[in-house]
């Protein structure tokens, strides 16, 4: 008789999102002449820019003759593609990484998810807190986590790195020792960055501790200051520590249409066995490569052309940042993020709890956010608004707030 | 300190379409000359279908405006994708499916891979030999298939089920009591079919001992016989023991484009826990959606246009299938499969292993083919060709053994 992956009877049941989602459609069955307004998901909301739709078709047309018909992409990605990232998104920054380092996939979600699985299960996680639920979510399927305190919130195997209002949102060394730790700056939810010199320190750290960093810079391309890297290789000593995982999601709009990538560096082994060639492992044995017309509408995010647009659409959503972070610091909330990422964080107003907070919103303007405690214990009290709405929208629903 | 994946290091070194590639290399590279004909690897080679691609840039241009622009999908796939699916591929068949038990993904070889996840690493898998590699491997990944045995070459906790001339190519029940059951019908690499009677006794056999059967029918569409089920939902009782996957790759030339499905029946569970839950709390957490350009695509297929212009690549293929059984008949050589199945199997002649008749083939008529033996230890001293190529060439690398 077949069982179940017990792991997966561990995560508790119900999604973030989806508890969102369920509380908005009572509101709206309940008031149906409200205009709400969303500034929750983080899914973009501006179309693909320009060069990227030409891109497509001409890919598309490519697929139509047998001259010039795409089958099975190679495994780690089109050298095309490989190779532009490698000179645009690491070399033009000093960053020594080959395009042979670099694996295409359908996005940033799953190889985040991924990623866990060539390591072995006794490895030990840690976490910033708050934090994409992708990470620890991963890491409970797979059985590294322990067992869920519903009361902390907190599983008994990971380690938790609270990112606070006294450390600038960004995570300390943690007390005892882990093997792997996600980082992801700029962040979500919090929208802080990491300075050069104290990402190095944590490079440093897993040097000497023999732990591996899974960067995750999703968020790269919303960088606006001098000090912040855009990748952890810019860090002396990262090619024998970290993993990192880009995606075109944020940076040109993909969420719809998937693409992603990771960097394993040659250097990063144990024991004489390369990450790098597990990694290409499991790309070879349980996926197939993203879709060709894709990969070509990620090689024109590096056409001049594709990245005036692509920048054009992350200046239009940082705008809408610094209307939200201008309009509420003016109304007197406790604002953060919003300088090197698409994400405002707010600390609620008068005590409430992140869920409180979320339905007085709701109710009061019919404005939807995220509930900080969602990502983590850490993040009880705090709030999530994302940049990516239409300007109109934003302005709106900040003048909303402004006026409560 | 971190430590790798143990279980991926069991997994034997070098991959079978790796080595082909070597060899065809040296030898390319010894005779710059010679024309080389491969009907080795299962890619495609006409292009998509003119629906298709019409399709494929009407929704680019849908992405191309901000009223129209589609950002992440519904996790299990659009409903206008898995509406149709249920409706074409299921109801006309009268199998009782319906839209929420379909997960759209990128691919059939991304869910055969993953599927096991969603199990108890204690459950011991059957396996058809020969069989398409990625069914062991992924067990071989997640830590449940003991240990390799280089002479046997097989793993000492896989039950292996011989599929021989003998048993028309058609797997028995094992004598050993499997928790999951991997059938790929029609087959690769051997191109046999299952007979619906036949199937509905695996049905049978499954419920009676509590497994689980993982039904890959990534072939359907190359059946051409009135009694071959095209769905495992065809047999009475599939909706509490079986999972099934599809593929559009080879169903309509998909290879490059990535798109395939997993039927999950509501009725699968063990122990009050749906298998449905799990598989969709996996797609869930670690993938983000097919792209909406993608899934319009596959909707396509399903046109009237686009079912007639698939139908004709698919001839297309068969003709070539059966170029191949006839010519290598007639040539004196015994031949399996080709007629519900785009592959040839066929017997090494002269008493040679099917390493000696890889190298033989090339050497003596540069026609490139794939040994047997990489499929599984019962494929030894067999041959796969696909049907795949263009029909001249296939005619010209036909002829060229016919004449040698």
């Amino acid at each position: 008789m077949y069982k179940v992956n017990e792991d997966y009877l561990k995560l508790p049941g119900s999604y973030l999102f989806s508890t969102i989602a369920k509380k908005v459609n009572a509101y709206t069955q309940a008031h149906p002449e409200k205009k709400i307004i969303r500034l929750g998901i983080g899914d973009v909301t501006q179309p693909l820019a320009p060069a990227v739709i030409e891109a497509l078709h001409s890919a598309v047309d490519e697929m139509a003759h047998a001259e010039t018909f795409k089958g099975y992409a190679p495994d780690l990605g089109y050298a095309f593609l490989r190779d532009v990232i490698a000179e645009k998104d690491f070399k033009a920054r000093g960053c020594d990484i080959s395009a042979d380092e670099i694996f295409v996939s359908d996005g940033a979600k799953s190889d985040s998810a991924n990623i866990q699985e060539i390591f072995s299960r006794d490895c030990r996680i840690a976490v910033c807190d708050p934090v994409y639920p992708v990470y620890v979510d991963s890491n409970v399927m797979a059985g590294r986590t322990g067992t869920y305190d519903t009361k902390t919130e907190q599983w008994s195997n990971v380690i938790y790195m609270p990112c606070t209002a006294e450390n600038g949102f960004v995570a300390e060394f943690p007390k005892e020792t882990p093997d792997i730790i996600y980082l992801c700056f700029p962040n979500n939810p919090t929208g802080a960055a990491v300075t050069k010199d104290k990402l190095q320190e944590w490079v440093d750290y897993a040097n000497k501790v023999g732990a591996v960093i899974i960067f995750d810079s999703a968020y790269e391309a919303y960088i606006s200051e001098d000090n912040i890297p855009h990748s952890i290789y810019e860090c002396v000593g990262a090619r024998t520590c970290a993993i990192e995982i880009r995606s075109f999601s944020k940076k040109a709009g993909f969420t719809g249409l998937r693409l992603g990538y990771t960097v394993v560096p040659k250097e990063l082994e144990h024991g004489g066995v390369t990450l790098h060639s597990l990694w290409a492992r499991r790309h070879g044995t349980k996926f197939n490569g993203a879709p060709y017309i894709v990969q070509k509408a990620g090689a024109a995010v590096y056409t001049p052309e594709g990245d005036a647009q692509t920048r054009e659409q992350i200046a239009y959503y940082m705008k809408n940042a610094a209307y939200i972070k201008k309009g509420l610091t003016d109304a007197g909330y406790t604002v953060y993020g919003g300088v090197n990422a698409p994400y405002i964080w707010l600390k609620a107003p008068n005590g409430m709890t992140s869920w409180e907070f979320f339905d007085y919103l709701l109710e009061q303007v019919n404005v939807v956010g995220t509930p900080g405690s969602g990502f983590g214990p850490s993040g009880e009290t705090y709030f999530r608004l994302t940049a990516f709405g239409s300007y109109e929208n934003t302005v709106e629903a900040v003048d909303r707030i402004k006026n409560m």
